[in-house]
């Protein structure tokens, strides 16, 4: 579609944090996430499939930028808790550039995983009105900034089924407010209940899903 | 796709405003927009093809919830000047809701205006590297929450001319940041430099880009 592609993709460089943080190469191809390291100064590739920054390290200063190649989930706190951000690929001069999805962001960004099954040709997804699947259901392979402008009861749903690929579902319209990430290969693809979306989920309210791009 | 469609498009009350401002109906299937008036404590259905709160009435007051029939844009100042807010079909119950899509958001809405062109299914949007349509360019019929990740270098779009349809572009990937509407029908769907996306943008910096629903 466009007349170029990137040539970052082709890159494989050998991570090397100048903390000496080991750092194990993905088995997949280059997901880089570049984070400007708060008062290091240095820009370092992070090739690591599930990195915490509970190793003693301080989390990267939420005023550095970051730079995404392929697709991350930030989250909150470490081990993967708290608030969720999908991060695509693109640039993210500054913390209102990542958070600006809800107007109750997380002030940093303290573990991040890739999102390995992303696809955005061929993503499938059930959402059920009750939770354990059970209820009215709609199949989803599209993104939906409105779920009630496609037929959709209300502002809430009760589970999900992923086929297959990543999605993002959103508390608000317009993809608004708190980010629950969805992948085929977590829990099954299995979503029986809000608890399972994410430690910061509260409740059943979802108005908008897309797909997570590749 | 869903098993039940809301019945709500076929309600055509007449406009009823507490206020006794006039309200002119649409000409177009039922959109509205019912906010709840600070300080009037009545839900209104807001029946009017370009209301402005500049005819001496109080805007709403932004903690009020807002929920929207159709597609519409909330401008954070009068005579639709100001940061842009998309509002698909759902519900916003508070503040935050509406204005979750950027960390520097508007306070309140005070001018509204449906998007009469919006088409999911048919949207098509061609994007130039340069203004004035000039440079590389791509065309557009899907979502796509990174431009980068689909191969299109760097962080900035030139101009735009839009085909068909409804286009929401953000400075951000994921969708986040200041949010410029672009439509078929207005400008001759021609769009030529960041001056004509809104009196909000400063800048050429759009990472994501999507259709606004119908």
């Amino acid at each position: 579609m466009f007349s170029s592609i990137s040539s970052l993709y082709s890159q494989m460089p050998v991570a090397n944090l100048s903390s000496g943080l080991p750092a194990r190469q993905l088995k997949m191809p280059a997901d880089i996430l570049n984070a400007s390291l708060g008062g290091w100064g240095a820009k370092s590739p992070l090739y690591d499939n599930h990195w915490s920054r509970t190793q003693g390290r301080r989390p990267p200063n939420p005023l550095y930028p970051l730079s995404s190649v392929g697709r991350w989930v930030g989250f909150e706190h470490a081990g993967f808790q708290g608030q969720q951000y999908v991060l695509e690929r693109g640039e993210y001069p500054s913390w209102d550039a990542w958070s600006g999805n809800t107007s109750y962001p997380a002030e940093r960004l303290t573990s991040f995983r890739p999102v390995a099954c992303a696809n955005h040709r061929d993503s499938r997804l059930t959402i059920f009105e009750q939770e354990n699947f059970l209820g009215r259901k709609g199949e989803l392979s599209d993104d939906y900034p409105s779920l009630q402008a496609m037929g959709w009861d209300g502002n809430e749903v009760g589970s999900f089924h992923v086929h297959s690929g990543a999605w993002v579902c959103s508390q608000f319209p317009g993809y608004r407010g708190f980010q629950y990430v969805l992948e085929c290969d977590h829990h099954s693809g299995d979503y029986k209940h809000f608890r399972e979306w994410g430690s910061h989920a509260q409740t059943f309210q979802v108005q908008s899903i897309r797909r997570i791009q590749q």
